[in-house]
C-alpha cells in the first residue's frame, strides 16, 4: 500500500469500513484490492471519469469476472432510469449475492451504484472511489445512497454502507474549476455546522485550496471524512445529529428541484441555501448578522453563489421544501444556527417567513 | 379488537410486529388502526382486490390524509414500472418520513408496496393485509420485498419488515379456486421442509381445507404463521436457517421466469420445483423415492401441478437457475432435503445431472 495514505474509519461494528485518502491509489489496487468481496465485479462510471481513470481500475481487477457500465455526466441523469441500467448490466454479468459495485465518479455515480447496490438481491458490496471533492468529503461516506424523481431530490434511496471509500486526490486534478468550487461548499459546511476551528482554518488556507496545493487539499479531505465519520458512527440513520449535516440542504434541494436538475451544480445550490438558513437564523433572533456575513465572505471567497437565481418561483420553492425527508407529518423543519459551528434542528418555523425569505434577491 | 383474533408475533427486538388472524379484521378499524403511524397513509391494492375490500380499509381511515392507489393485478406487473406509480402517489400525498402505506391484496401486492416503502425517503413504515392464502402464510410475513426482472424473479428488493400483518379470513371466501390451492403449496412447503407432524395433519384435513372449512383454514394459517416468524426471527436476512424456505423457489423461480411471469402461479411453479428438488434428493441419495411419492400425492390431492409444463426449455431454466439469489460466486446452491420435514441447503450439485432433471417430463 502506498506509503503516504491516510487512514480513517466508519466505526459501525461489524459493517465498520476504512477510509482511505491518498496520492495515487487507484494505480495500485494494493490500496483497494482487499475490500473486494467474491469474483465478480461491475465498475459503474460515468462519460466524463471513465476515459480518464477507468484504465487504472480495470487494470487491477485482470483476474476478476469484470463488467463495466459507463453511464452520462450530471445529476439529470441520477434516476430510477440510470438505476434500471445498472440492474440490467447486473443480470448480464449474472452476479450474485456476493458481488461487488465499485463506484467510479462524483456523488451522483456513488448515490446511482449504491442504491442498485443496496436493492441487488436485496444488498451487495459495494465500494466508494470518489473522483470529486465533493464525493470526497461528503457522498461517498456514510451509506446513503438514492435517487432524485422529478417532484424532488434523493426521495428514493436506502441507508446502505460502502465496504470502503478509497479516495485517490490524483483524480482532483482533471477536476473543473466550478466542480471543485462546489465541492468547497460542501467542505465549509463541516465548518458552518459545528467546527469554528476549522471555519478559520479555511478561512485562512481559501487561496492554497483553490491553487490545489496538494497538502492542504489532503488535510481539508482527511478532516471532513473525519467529522462526517465520527457523526454517521454516533447515528447511522439519521434519528438525531446527523440531521445537522442537512445545513442549507432544504433550502438547496428545493433549488435544485425547482430551477432543474443540473443548471445548478449541488454545491452551489447548498452555499445559496446556507445564506438562507443563517439569514432566517438572524431574523429568528437566534444568531447575528455578523455570523451570516462572514459565512457570505468564505463562501463568496471560494467563487460560490450565495443568491437565489432571479426570477426562482417563491411559490415552487416553498412546494419542494415540504416534500424534503427531514419533515414529519407536513411539518417542515429546517437546520438553522446560532452562528458560525452552532447549527440545530429548528421546528415549526411560520412559513410566511419562509416565503419572504425566499422572494428576496441578494 | 374482535374477539376470535389469533395473535402471534414476530419477534425482532425494536422491529418486531404483531400477526393478526381472523374473520372481518378489516372491517373493524380497532383491529389495525393502532399499527399505523403518522397522519399519511397510501392504501395500494390491485384491480381485483379493490373492489371487493378497500371500501372497508377507507372507512377506518376517515380521520388520516389518505390517498388510494389500484394497479393491476398480477405477477406480470411486479415491475420497476409498479414502483415509480407508487412514488408518484407518494409525491402526491407529499408523503413525510412518518407517513404509512398499506397492502392490500396478494403477495404482488404486499412485495411492491413494501420495497416503495423501504426506498421512500430509505424507509417508511407499511402494514401488510394480505388477502390470498399465500401472502397470509408466507409473503406477508418476513420483510421479504422486492419486483421482478425480465431476467429473473426478485432480483431487485430490499429486506424491511412492515409494521403489522393483519390476516381477514373473509377475504379468502372471495379468492379463486386456482389461488387457493396456488397457496396451499407454500402451506405443504412448511410441512415438507421442516415439521412431518403438519405434513401428515394436512394429509389428514386435506378434504376440509379445500372445502374452505373456517376453522381448518384459521388453524393452517396460524400454524405456518408461526412457523415462519421463528425462522425470520432467528435468521432475518437469510445467513442461514431462512434459506429453507426456499425449498421448491430455485426450480420454480426458474419456471415463472421462463414460462413468462403470470402463466404459472408463483405457488403452482414452487409445487413443480418441490416435486423436482424431492426427486433430485433421491437421485442423488440423499431420500426415499417413497419420500418424493408422498409429497406429490399431497400436492395433487391439492390439486397442484408436479410436472415441468411441455416444451419448457430445459437449458432456459438452467441459465435462470444460475441468476438465484441464493448461488455464490456462480455456484448453485439448491434446497434439498432428506425426506419429509427435513430439508437442507446443498452445494455443488453437478449441473449436468440438473439438466438432465428439468429435461424430464412427468
Amino acid at each position: 500500500m502506498s506509503s503516504a495514505v491516510r487512514k480513517l474509519a466508519v466505526e459501525l461494528g461489524a459493517r465498520s469500513y476504512p477510509i482511505r485518502i491518498g496520492a495515487g491509489l487507484l494505480s495500485d489496487p494494493t490500496n483497494w484490492r482487499d475490500t473486494l468481496s467474491g469474483k465478480q465485479v461491475l465498475v459503474v462510471s460515468d462519460e466524463h471519469v471513465a476515459p480518464l481513470y477507468l484504465d487504472r481500475v480495470v487494470t487491477g481487477l485482470h483476474d476478476a469476472a469484470l463488467s463495466t457500465l459507463i453511464l452520462p455526466a450530471g445529476e439529470a441523469h441520477k434516476t430510477l432510469d440510470s438505476t434500471t441500467r445498472i440492474f440490467a448490466a447486473l443480470a448480464e454479468l449474472n452476479a450474485s449475492r456476493d458481488a461487488t459495485i465499485i463506484a467510479l465518479g462524483g456523488g451522483v455515480i456513488g448515490d446511482l451504484a449504491g442504491f442498485a447496490a443496496a436493492c441487488w438481491m436485496r444488498g451487495i458490496a459495494f465500494v466508494q472511489m470518489p473522483t470529486t471533492l465533493l464525493a470526497m468529503v461528503d457522498s461517498s461516506v456514510g451509506g446513503k445512497t438514492g435517487v432524485d424523481l422529478p417532484q424532488g431530490k434523493n426521495l428514493v434511496g436506502a441507508f446502505h454502507q460502502p465496504r470502503a471509500v478509497i479516495a485517490d486526490t490524483d483524480t482532483l486534478s482533471s477536476l473543473p474549476d466550478r466542480e471543485l468550487r462546489a465541492g468547497f461548499a460542501e467542505v465549509i459546511k463541516y465548518g458552518a455546522l459545528g467546527d469554528a476551528q476549522f471555519f478559520a482554518w479555511l478561512e485562512t488556507h481559501a487561496d492554497a485550496l483553490l491553487a490545489r496545493d496538494p497538502h492542504a487539499l489532503a488535510d481539508c479531505i482527511a478532516h471532513c471524512c473525519a467529522q462526517k465519520a465520527g457523526i454517521v458512527a454516533r447515528d447511522e440513520t439519521e434519528r438525531g445529529e446527523r440531521a445537522l449535516l442537512n445545513f442549507g440542504h432544504s433550502f438547496g434541494h428545493a433549488l435544485e428541484t425547482v430551477c432543474g436538475y443540473g443548471s445548478l451544480l449541488h454545491g452551489e445550490a447548498v452555499a445559496i441555501g446556507m445564506c438562507r438558513a443563517a439569514r432566517l437564523s438572524a431574523r429568528l433572533g437566534m444568531a447575528a448578522d455578523a455570523d451570516s456575513q462572514r459565512l457570505r465572505d468564505l463562501l463568496t471567497r471560494f467563487g460560490l453563489p450565495t443568491a437565489i437565481p432571479a426570477g426562482t418561483d417563491a411559490d415552487a420553492l416553498l412546494a419542494a421544501m415540504r416534500l424534503d425527508k427531514k419533515n414529519a407529518s407536513g411539518r417542515l423543519r429546517l437546520i438553522l444556527w446560532r452562528g458560525v459551528g452552532r447549527a440545530e434542528i429548528a421546528e415549526g418555523v411560520d412559513e410566511g417567513t419562509i416565503r419572504e425569505l425566499l422572494r428576496e434577491s441578494g
